[in-house]
């Protein structure tokens, strides 16, 4: 089959791979309908060594199940499923509390786990296929997909970083980054009955899209007057609510000053550092840092009628589609900025 | 009148200082009844530089009301009254919300705090008298001045280690640390009803001090050692919380490791980093930090009728009582672990 691999940094090729098949009973193989290109892809797009090893890039995707092992019992053949962007086995105690990512067999799939293939391919072995896929009504409108997809991983990230920040109604949020995530977290903040929703993003398109989504203000500064611009919105204190959803270092630092003193963080962003910065001003303002890789496949239910009916419409954050063939330069178009969010029909 | 003051790391002397008085129409005098020395004093007693300026130290004490300004209204001449470590206003939105240390006029004691003195002396000028100070019943057993005393900090702030932590009913808590607060910290992990206490420490004294205020199982290795012994004693995945008495940067680190993936570090040590230790485990870990400097006010409703009636005795972390003479020396025996907790009686 047709997947895109990852050889090294800015080295994305499309090319014939084997095709995946079952090999425990309890995995289903699935048919990738849609896929995407992840902000988080960005991070190896712009850094994987060669040595690292190349792997099968993509961790979102909704699909039809072509096959399942004797041991699936609830997902069936012909199913449309949501594929989480990472697999967890539905009966360990954190599945059981809704934190799927903290599976005792949690893996990230496009990540180059052993074992783990990527969803920006034509078909895709899903371990766990029980815990792992959600399954979604049959035949929706075609124009839902966009929105569907999104549950695979940015929806329920977004989601995840605005109920960690403890967003809600009466709070003030501001969001860090203006990224599909971060649009995202616009849209669950609002949903979420928040009353003050900031955006801190500098790309005008972005940024109006935010607009649409719910946010009431939009701060383009960076570093210390992006603060105080935020400050100024909040009475002078900062923001109930900080949904961190970049990961790099000014980026948190800037998420954990903005935030109110007792007010709490949200972070989705992945940490490109070992050691978190602003450990000591979060201290002395009683702020509390929370959200990790986002449980997507708890929120599902949560979120799906809202889709479904059209209450909110995170498909908009796809700005571009490509086939296969198209993936690597839909890498360089995100990477230079020129796309939002790719797409990918295979 | 007397008071300790830190000149420099490891020069503490008791000398003649000005009479503290009235300065503002919200302040009360206090005459001192009883103060302590604080791990926390151990920081600057370490490392103070004398190019810092001395300071008058003592950030907690019980004392009597000997003067009020003009417009203090609760707070009265010859009430017998808790002094917070920080002074707080009592009616911003902070202080309504019952984060005193955030209060937007909050300093705190004994920390060379322009304006504000230290309660290892005869006597102090409490700020903002009405919001800062909790009047205690009227001449308590005398038994019961020491736990009474710890309201101002280790017994509010190992409380608020607990409490932001999550520690109840069903819960796996570990404690990193074995001073006062953290001890304290036990106290409160099981008054707040957690099923498993274990502390994280290496002084049999304080840890058999610890067992008899609820732990029930003692570490006593450090680093991975003690990471892996933890996990061995909560089924292989960590503490659902943690509470940071410490503030080094390896206690941090281990605060992070033993949490249990979706478990939360609630932070009372005083960082002695900038960044976090532990930022990245802590993100893939959906591990909530909170914590602070405790709102140690706002405690004391809540913490008080357990001390009157017995079911506490936090001030049984107190093993060795000084005048203020002998504050120098007391510092010295905490500084050199020879005692745990020094009460001072001026």
């Amino acid at each position: 089959m047709k997947a895109t691999v990852m050889h090294a940094a800015e080295d994305v090729r499309t090319e014939e791979v084997p095709d995946p098949g079952i090999e425990a009973p309890t995995d289903a193989l699935i048919r990738i309908e849609r896929a995407c290109i992840c902000g988080s892809d960005l991070w190896p797009y712009r850094s994987l060594e060669a040595s690292e090893g190349a792997r099968i890039m993509g961790h979102e995707a909704i699909g039809v199940v072509e096959e399942v092992g004797s041991e699936v019992s609830t997902i069936k053949k012909g199913n449309l499923v949501v594929m989480p962007f990472a697999d967890s086995d539905g009966i360990c105690e954190f599945c059981q509390e809704g934190l799927q990512t903290e599976c005792v067999h949690a893996g990230f799939f496009g990540n180059g786990e052993e074992g783990l293939g990527g969803a920006q391919a034509e078909a895709l072995r899903i371990p766990y296929a029980d815990g792992t896929l959600y399954t979604l009504p049959t035949d929706p409108d075609e124009a839902l997909l966009p929105s569907l997809l999104t549950l695979a991983d940015v929806m329920g990230t977004g989601h995840h970083a605005a109920v960690t920040a403890g967003a809600g109604p009466g709070k003030s949020v501001a969001v860090v980054g203006d990224g599909a995530v971060g649009l995202c977290g616009v849209i669950a903040a609002k949903r979420l009955g928040a009353e003050q929703i900031i955006i801190l993003g500098r790309h005008t398109e972005r940024t109006d899209l935010a607009r649409e989504f719910g946010a009431t203000d939009v701060v383009a500064q960076r570093g210390e007057e992006a603060i105080e611009r935020v400050k100024e919105l909040t009475a002078g204190f900062g923001a109930h609510s900080v949904l961190e959803c970049v990961g790099a270092d000014p980026a948190v630092q800037t998420a954990i000053e903005v935030a109110r003193p007792g007010g709490a963080v949200g972070r989705v962003g992945v940490p490109q550092s070992e050691a978190m910065p602003g450990g000591e001003a979060s201290f002395f303002g009683n702020i509390t840092i929370s959200g990790g890789p986002a449980p997507v496949r708890a929120y599902i239910d949560d979120l799906l009628p809202d889709i479904l009916d059209g209450t909110i419409e995170p498909g908009r954050v796809f700005d571009r589609t490509v086939n296969l063939d198209g993936v690597p330069d839909g890498y360089r178009a995100m990477n230079d900025r020129e796309a939002l969010k790719v797409m990918v029909r295979p």
